[in-house]
């Protein structure tokens, strides 16, 4: 597939199907459609490319803000951080980057390197490393397959800059969420430096497309087509867990992550109760204590009548929402997938349940 | 002053003396002795040169061993981690290193960069950025004088390496410290990268032989010669300010250093008090909550008959001590010397005191 590009019409599609697969996480996309529209504006549509396509020794440029999406509402990049980061990389690597590349799908983390792509003057690579959001750097089916997240680059917006090479990608993340702690929560990296070759072996491939299609999807829903949201959900493979209402938000921003849990109580059924748990992410939901649905399994809250799907941060009491829930990338349900990012990697006694739990 | 070298017997008197001057921080000298004579056995002395003596272009290595001193007695470098830190420096500023230089004054940071410069075939660099050893990396005479402490880099014996290029010193130490916290509590450093002439201007000139000196006077006390306690005394400016029992210790390693406090029973008077208050380095001397000795001015505990000077990890129960007090270098007792390492910059509600306090 090639000639495709992402133009000014593309961006709110793009925003919702990345919040869907962002999971809650990975950032408000407001400030980055804005960022991307402008970049798009000024520099013209951006070339979303195949890794198979590009030469297969290329490097790419893997870029994606980190810290707590709550604080990115708030603190913007101021455009440096991304060029710091990148040319960092290059030299390091004494080479040139031929495509930008997202580490994670997410509302923010989708947008923003679209947006430096168009910056550098280069494509974007369609792909990620997770196909969805996870709030820890090495979550990645990359680190299932043995390549490093280092060297990493770190940057913020009074510019101060870190470079790391870290022994493994577990400590790696330790010692960038350190950093971006002393950041003010939120900072630009780029982190898994590749080659084309690799991304195309390892990474997941058309991630920025599948989040487009799906964003098409809610777009219809949000236009009130009938059977919109039907085919949403068949298009993901999704199905509905539960249908409340927000009765209670407890969120808190601490060791560089958005900490908290949303709970719903049934619209049907006053006395059905489901409580999500969220670290950056919607990790877990419960109903009644019993877990419907769990990481990697993703897990999106979305408005009933609107489609909108929901960030962490634009949560709120009363709001009437459909709790989601839809199959990780197959690559995520093995054994060291469940390893690295499934509900006991996240401190929970817990056991991997299949999407809709023991029903 | 030419010709001069540490030798092997230089170890012992140096390591007092940096003891002396690390005011209970800078690490413990027993493993750093050893290391040092290993490498003086197999390299030969050290040359000590002064910064003024050099190519005033020439690049200076600074190093150090950063986190909490109470860690370091347990988990020592493997000497890779000096190597790792001063060859990125020499990269990074396209240039090689023509000594090594001490940041700080401390039993384990005065003799650890003379370690490395004989394993890196170089001198080392009578001087160092303090004259006494302080718990953070921005407080040292350069910082007053406007020299960045960036580019960092840091190791740690995993193999895990960082660069830091920060804004401003004290961003340089946030970010350090939360990835020392990170790395096990303790790792190498190099910051403050300069020039001789930088040195020779902006430094503590001599304070190696300054250490050296002072040793060999505490090395006349624990040889029992009359009156080298007052000939020690006289020579460092310094007085006692209280001698009794070790009552109580309290310490905790939290976020990167070791906290805590030691609390002294007069010996002739039981009801005369004095509490130390320690982070890394002893900071305040409290006779009965009235200050006595306020950083930046030294504080020391040694033995009243060995004349064994305490770093905060070999205090204990019991042991009969003299607190010292002894004046900082002059610089630091200046306006702007007092804002960066007067109590003030310790959280103390407290304003720099007289050595001796109000009495």
């Amino acid at each position: 597939m090639t000639g495709r590009a992402i133009g000014l019409d593309d961006i709110e599609d793009l925003a919702l199907g990345a919040v869907v697969l962002g999971t809650g996480g990975g950032g408000d996309p407001y400030v980055a459609k804005i960022m991307l529209a402008e970049a798009i504006e000024k520099y013209g549509p951006v070339p979303l490319v195949d890794a198979a396509d590009l030469d297969p020794d290329g490097l790419l440029l893997p870029v994606a803000m980190v810290g707590a999406p709550t604080v990115i509402v708030e603190k913007f990049p101021n455009g440096n951080e991304a060029h710091t980061v990148l040319r960092a990389l290059e030299e390091h690597r004494g080479d040139k980057g031929v495509a930008v590349m997202p580490i994670e799908v997410g509302g923010m983390n989708t947008l923003f390197p679209i947006a430096v792509a168009a910056e550098l003057g280069l494509p974007c690579v369609d792909a990620d490393s997770m196909r969805r959001a996870f709030p820890q750097i090495e979550m990645t089916l990359l680190t299932l397959d043995g390549i490093s997240s280092s060297p990493m680059t770190l940057a913020d917006v009074k510019g101060n800059y870190v470079y790391f090479d870290a022994q493994d990608n577990a400590t790696g993340e330790k010692l960038v969420r350190a950093c971006v702690a002393q950041m003010g929560m939120i900072a630009v990296m780029s982190a898994y430096p590749m080659t084309a070759a690799q991304c195309a072996r390892h990474a997941v491939n058309g991630s920025v497309t599948f989040a487009l299609e799906i964003g098409r999807r809610v777009n219809a829903i949000q236009q009130g087509k009938p059977g919109a949201y039907d085919e949403f959900l068949t298009f993901c493979e999704a199905q509905i867990l539960f249908t409340g209402k927000v009765l209670d938000i407890e969120r808190h921003t601490t060791a560089g992550w958005a900490r908290g849990t949303v709970t719903l109580e049934h619209l049907d059924d006053r006395s059905r109760v489901m409580r999500v748990d969220i670290q950056n992410e919607n990790l877990i939901a419960f109903e009644d204590g019993v877990p419907l649905a769990t990481v990697p399994d993703l897990i999106t809250l979305m408005d009933i009548e609107t489609g909108v799907p929901m960030t962490t941060e634009s949560l709120g009491f009363g709001q009437r929402l459909h709790v989601i829930g839809m199959p990780a990338h197959p690559r995520w349900i093995t054994p060291d997938g469940l390893a690295l990012a499934g509900p006991r990697a996240f401190g929970y006694d817990l056991d991997y349940v299949p999407l809709g739990g023991a029903r």
